[in-house]
C-alpha cells in the first residue's frame, strides 16, 4: 500500500492518544448504564438486588479487563515515535472492540450461564488483543518505535503480544465450556504471563 | 458582519480541539447504547442475536464513519493557526451534526431497508461534511491557515473538501434506492477520492 | 469565610478547565440519547419521524445553548489567573446546572406547549447564568482575574454577566407565556446583547 | 510483592491523572440519565414532576458527593510524583467506586425511604473513600510524594484520609436508620472535618 509518508509524532500522536484514552474512560463509566433498577415493591427490593448479582459481577470483570487493556495500550504507544494513516486505522479498529464492550457485559449480565454469550464475550476480547497484536508488529516492522528501545526489548515485547493474544483465544474457548474457566484464564493466567515480560523491561 | 478581531490560537484553539475531540470520543463511544441486550429465553438468544445484525452492522458502519471525520477534522485543524467567533460558530455545527450520529445509526439498525431511513443516514452524514467545506473556505479567505501551507496545497485541499461532500450528496441518492449503493459511496469511493489528494502533502 | 489562600493557576487551573471541558462536551453530546427510534411499522415510520420535530427542535436549541454557554465560560476563565476553593465550588454548581440540562431538553421535546415545562426549561437555564455572574463577581472582587485586563474591560465583562442574567430571566417568564417567546430571548436577543459587549475587548 | 521499578512521573503520570478526570466529568454527567421523563397527560405534569423530587435530590447530592471526591483526589495527585503499576492498580480499584455511583443514585431517587437503599447508597460512597485511604498510606511508604511536602504534612493527610474513612463509615450506617442522618453526615460533617485539615497546608 505505501500511503503517505510516515509523520514525527508531536502534537499529532499526543491527540491520537488522547482520543484513545477518552474512549477508554468513556466506555469503563458507561458500563454502569447497564445496570437497571429494579421495579419491585421495597420490601422485595434485597431479593431483586440479589438476582442482579451476576451484573455486577459482569460489571466488575469488564471494567478491570478495560482498565488492563488501558494499561496494555498505555504501555504500547509509550514506545511509538512515529506514525501514519494505517496506524490511526488500526487504532481505530482496537478502539471500535473497546468501545464495544459494553455490550457483552450486558449480555453476559443478562444471560451468565448461556455458552453462547460467555463465548461471545470471550471472542469480544479477543478483538482487541489480536488488533493490538497485529499493530505492534506494524510499528516494529516500519520503524516506529523509539530509538532507546533495544531489539533485545522489541523482540520480547512481540512475544509478549502473541502471548496475550493466545491466552485470550484459549480463554475465548474456556468460556464456551464455562464462563469460570474463561475468566480463571483472563483474570489469573493472563497477568501472570503478563508479569513475567514486564519484568524484563 | 466584520465582528472582533480574529485571535492568534495557541492556548485557546487548543482548548477548541480538546472540545471537538471529546464530543468525536463520546459520540464514537455512544454508539454502543444502541445496541439493545435481546429479552428472549436462552435457548433462542442465537436466533435473537443474529435478528440484531443489521444493529451491528449500522454500528460498525458508523464507527468507522465517525473515526474517518474525527481524522478529517484532524487533519484540517492542523493547518488552523488563527480563529475568531464564526469559526468556532462554525465548528459547533459541525459537531452538532457528528454528535448527532447515534441518532440515524439506531435508525438504521432498526430499519435497514426502509428508503427513508437510508435517505435520513445519508443526509446526516451530508451536513458535517457541508460544513466542514464551508469551515474550509472561510479560514482560508480570512487568512487563518498556516503561513507554511502553500497556496498550491490550499486549493488541493479546497478541492477535496468539495469532492467529499460531492461524493456524501451522491451517496445520500444512492442510499435512498439501496443502503448498499450508499455504503459503497462512503466506504469505498469516499477514501479513494481523498487517497487521491492526501498523496500530495 | 476566609479560608484557605487562593494558589496560582498554572497546572491545577488547567485541570479545572479541562474538567469543565468534559461535562460540556459529554452533556452536549448526550443530548442525543432522548431521541427515541420510533417503534412503528415501516411505512409509518415517515409520519412517525414528524411526530418527533419538536424532540428535534429541543436537541438543536439546547446543543446551541450548551454551546454557547461554553464559549462564555471559555471567554471568562481565559482571564482568569488564580482560584481558592470557594471558585472551585462555584464552578461545580455552574456545572451541575450544565449536566442538568439533557432532562429539560427532553421534557421540552416531550411537552413542547406545556406552559409549565416551558418555564421549566426556562430556569434551568436561568441557573447557570446565574451562578456564572456570581462566580464573575467573585473573582473579581477577590482579584484573581489577570493583571493585563484593564479595570475598565473587568467592569464592562460585570455589566454583561448581569444582562445576560437578566435576559434569561425574562426569558424564562417569556417561555412561560410562549415557548417561541422564551426562543426568541435565547436565540435573538441573548447574542446581540453579548455581540454588543464583545465588540469592546 | 516488589513488581517493577516505580517510574518518575512527567507525561505518564498526567495521562493516568487525565484518565481519572475523564471518568469523573463522565460519571457526574451521566447522572442525568437516571432522570426519566414522565409520560403522563400534560395536565398531570406538575404533580407527576413534584413526585421526582427524590430523584432530583438524590441527583444533586451525588453530584456535589462525586465533585467532592474529584477535589480530594485532585489535591492527591498533585503531590505525588513516582508510580508502579501498584498506585495505577489502586486507583482503577478507586474509579470502580467512583464510575459506579450513578447506579445507587437511581436506586436511591426510585426508593428514597427504603433503609437497605440507604445503607447500599452509603457503602458505595465508602468504597472509594477507602480505597483512597490505602493509596495515601501505599503512596507515603513508597516514597512517591513529592519532596516539597513535608513529613509533619503528610502526616496530617494521613490522619484526614483515615477521619474521611471513618465518616463516611458511620454515614453509612446512619443512612441505614435514616436517609438524612447520612446526608448530614456526608454533607456537613464531611467538609468540617476536612477543612479543619485543609487549613493546616
Amino acid at each position: 500500500m505505501g500511503g503517505p509518508e510516515p509523520k514525527e509524532g508531536g502534537r499529532e500522536l499526543e491527540r491520537i492518544i488522547f482520543f484513545s484514552d477518552a474512549v477508554f474512560a468513556i466506555a469503563i463509566t458507561l458500563l454502569v448504564l447497564e445496570l437497571a433498577v429494579p421495579e419491585v415493591p421495597a420490601d422485595r427490593l434485597g431479593a431483586a438486588l440479589a438476582e442482579q448479582l451476576p451484573h455486577f459481577f459482569a460489571y466488575v470483570l469488564s471494567f478491570l479487563v478495560i482498565g488492563q487493556y488501558w494499561m496494555t495500550h498505555h504501555r504500547l504507544f509509550r514506545h511509538i515515535r512515529r506514525y501514519d494513516i494505517v496506524l490511526i486505522w488500526l487504532n481505530l479498529l482496537y478502539l471500535l472492540g473497546i468501545a464495544f464492550l459494553p455490550y457483552p457485559t450486558a449480555l453476559l449480565g443478562a444471560y451468565p450461564t448461556t455458552p453462547l454469550v460467555d463465548l461471545f464475550y470471550g471472542l469480544s476480547l479477543l478483538w482487541p488483543t489480536t488488533v493490538s497484536a497485529v499493530l505492534w508488529f506494524y510499528v516494529r516492522r516500519r520503524g516506529f518505535l523509539s530509538d532507546e528501545l533495544p531489539p533485545d526489548t522489541q523482540r520480547q515485547l512481540g512475544k509478549r503480544a502473541i502471548a496475550t493474544a493466545a491466552v485470550f483465544l484459549v480463554g475465548a474457548g474456556a468460556a464456551f465450556l464455562s464462563i469460570y474457566a474463561g475468566v480463571f484464564c483472563w483474570v489469573v493466567v493472563l497477568p501472570f504471563v503478563r508479569m513475567l515480560v514486564v519484568r524484563r523491561f
